[in-house]
């Protein structure tokens, strides 16, 4: 079965506590995704971030599409660019931000652990 | 943890039956993903294909990133670009193929249903 892009929900808002709205296109609706609740595609603008949060009995990815962003984990700043991928595992925490022109853009996806 | 791509296993080789070699990146290590065995980003160079197979106990997911496609699924062809998603549920086939000169990329996904 094809779902083309316009089929896919969107989700345009503030994501953690951080700066600005952020979109995200949901490939699959959260609920019909197995074992898991997101798979979509991210695009944080210039100047925008994704605030501190952490994951519990669940595992996040993203994988850098375009653009460059800046990763903070518990042990520093991290700068990641195209076809780098952020493992936030269970009981870790992640923020991200884009301090560029371009456009950071990454798939997401959360799969339970459990 | 930031996973940079010179750490990913890449693979290269017949796919399904298909015409010419792959390439696959994994984002993730098959035994690590949990409740499912690929996480990857796929290359199919003009002319080639993955032969149609089937899936059984999982749902296989095609986010096409860049080129253009041809699915085969068993009510027939279907183009597929940019944005598009391929969904291929438990006990469903599918085939895909590249006829044009730029390279077809996408991420694929498999996930278990059970």
């Amino acid at each position: 079965m094809i779902k083309h892009v316009k089929e896919m929900k969107v989700d345009i808002k503030n994501m953690r506590g951080g700066i600005g709205e952020i979109e995200t296109v949901h490939h699959v609706h959260p609920e019909e995704l197995p074992h898991g609740r997101l798979f979509g595609t991210i695009t944080v603008e210039e100047g925008n971030s994704i605030g501190f949060h952490e994951h519990h009995n669940e595992v996040e990815y993203y994988l850098i599409l375009s653009g460059e962003g800046v990763v903070s984990e518990k042990d520093g700043d991290k700068i990641v660019t195209s076809g780098d991928l952020v493992v936030t595992g269970n009981g870790e925490g992640h923020a991200i931000r884009n301090e560029k022109k371009e456009p950071l853009v990454f798939i997401a996806l959360i799969l339970f652990t459990d």
